[in-house]
């Protein structure tokens, strides 16, 4: 595999036009990752307008000799239908990034554009791994004792048992590799802790999962507040539910920093309050910090898939761009395969 | 109705054994209830055990008046399971407080107990509403705007199209009483905003509802960040999903306490800064109040049922009892059965 660039170099395609602060904090991002100790070997095949991305380059001397730039005319809008996308934006920076991990020129795609047509970009082009079913959207979210990987979170509007237990799997290589935990828990969100209980794909899935052949440290169902406590690993859900939980908790995040500065600044006292408490608070945020947990991939496609969130400056692209990095420099999909080949159940 | 008590009451079953706090949170919580002006025309009937009762009773003369004791010799534990505790636990206070609402001898059933038992007995026992072919767990949730009421939080594990256009009727009416408003909005879960995205029974929901013929405010689709942002009034999901989003929810509200704790004790300044925003924050954890939203309504059965969360204290309870008091003086199943008699789908 990717005979075709120098040996030993773990070669990032990215679409440089992709995210509400490109392409600058696209170039930064990478940038940032270069000047990384762990990401020595790194190198990139940029993906964009040229004219706006040259004068960018000048700034980082550095970048340019750990870099190829390659022009795409055409950027994919925010408001593009991924199936529009597919058709209409062959020239794209988006789709352009991502034949090189087809043709084998680049190990991984990283962008923080528009996420539909990414998915459906990627999954057409690349096409799902050997025994995959579907891929899904896997990322990490903030817990009481660090992070906790989540999947899908909406590559699929519905999941069937064999689609479920192969994101378990998928999600355990995930955070084998970026964790570095040789055994990482699983489990199956559901509505109880009882086997008796949940839908009819959530029961099947839990079945295939105590019975897997594969050696994986299935703990059984967990519930939502089993996500943030942090006790778990890997949750593994279907993608309505898990998109949904994402987008409910970040809606909440936003609600909490709101009642914080609504409670901080409602009298002149409390406003002083605030001044006293900011180095506290800003430590909270740390805590909080989104840009920590950007990267989501999308998993079980031949190739590595990374998206970050369009919002992002520079230092969450390059947590993104980091995440690509280790995923392959670790070949998740060599791992992925030799795991799920020794699940007996598959046809 | 209601031909056998006090004419003009209303008359609440109150289960005095459920809860963490039992019976003392209870029985303090329907004397707050007794003491709040708005709710000067209630009645209690109070299940329980006599002797642990009657010495919580003595403090409160007022209650003794507007109260009937009835001995329960059971309590359902809470680790009962539902299908058990309908078999063996008949002469419990939860059953025979829902026995209370079936013979028309109260108004409403209140229990801070075992949420499954007090579902199965309560269905069993009282039955849907007429046309309607699923009951519903609905509450309110805190949002940025106030509240946001969000069904089914767990009643069924799985909803087809009409029960998703029947919990949407019947949120409406929830919030209308409630909230006094006389048009609610209401907004169907889903993963993306487009019409066309989305599981078959959510698409065929949608479609239910924008051709209601009964006049609701339907505004579409919505996404999970968008409850907690408080545009919408009512959220429309299955139980499934409601379930986690409710526990995943408050999983991490948990999570953004120990951050916050942890910020301000890492030091001995940032200790300091704890003392000096002690004001602030107590008027943040207020915001956040779970007490506040105490009080979830099992929707859709011949009488009214509520739920408070069982580690509630006084308020807490009280707060449930009151839901239980409004829903019950503004009919609201009278109200349900007048809309949903106006859809000119059903069969």
């Amino acid at each position: 595999m990717l005979s075709k660039q120098k040996e030993g170099r773990i070669v990032l395609a990215i679409d440089a036009m992709g995210g509400d602060h490109a392409p600058n904090a696209v170039i930064e991002a990478a940038n940032l990752v270069l000047e990384d100790k762990s990401c020595k070997d790194v190198y990139f095949k940029i993906f964009g307008k040229k004219d706006k991305i040259i004068p960018l380059l000048k700034k980082f001397p550095k970048l340019i000799n750990s870099s190829k730039l390659v022009h795409a005319d055409q950027v994919v809008s925010n408001d593009e239908i991924p199936s529009s996308a597919i058709r209409n934006c062959k020239k794209s920076s988006m789709q352009m990034a991502i034949n090189a991990v087809k043709s084998q020129d680049a190990h991984a795609v990283v962008s923080a554009g528009n996420t539909g047509a990414l998915m459906a970009m990627s999954t057409i082009t690349l096409r799902t791994l050997p025994q995959i079913h579907r891929p899904a959207i896997i990322t990490f979210l903030p817990s009481e004792k660090g992070r906790v990987a989540v999947l899908d979170l909406g590559a699929n509007v519905e999941s069937d048992a064999n689609n479920l237990y192969q994101f378990a799997i998928m999600g355990e290589v995930f955070v084998k590799i970026l964790e570095k935990k040789e055994k990482p828990s699983i489990g199956l969100l559901n509505i109880g802790s009882e086997e008796i209980k949940g839908p009819d794909s959530v029961k099947l899935a839990y079945s295939l999962l105590k019975n897997s052949t594969v050696p994986i440290n299935f703990v059984g169902y967990v519930e939502g507040n089993d996500v943030a406590s942090g006790e778990i690993d890997v949750v593994v859900t279907d993608g309505f539910t898990g998109n949904i939980l994402l987008k409910s908790i970040s809606g909440y995040a936003k609600v909490y920093v709101h009642f914080m500065k609504k409670a901080f600044t409602s009298s002149l006292l409390s406003k002083l309050h605030y001044l006293f408490s900011k180095p506290s608070l800003n430590k909270l945020s740390k805590s909080l910090d989104s840009r920590m947990y950007n990267g989501a991939m999308l998993i079980g496609l031949n190739g590595v898939v990374v998206k970050s969130h369009g919002s992002m400056d520079s230092v969450g692209i390059a947590n993104a761009i980091k995440t690509a990095y280790n995923l392959s420099k670790n070949n998740i999909n060599e791992q992925i395969c030799e795991e799920i080949i020794q699940s007996d159940h598959l046809e």
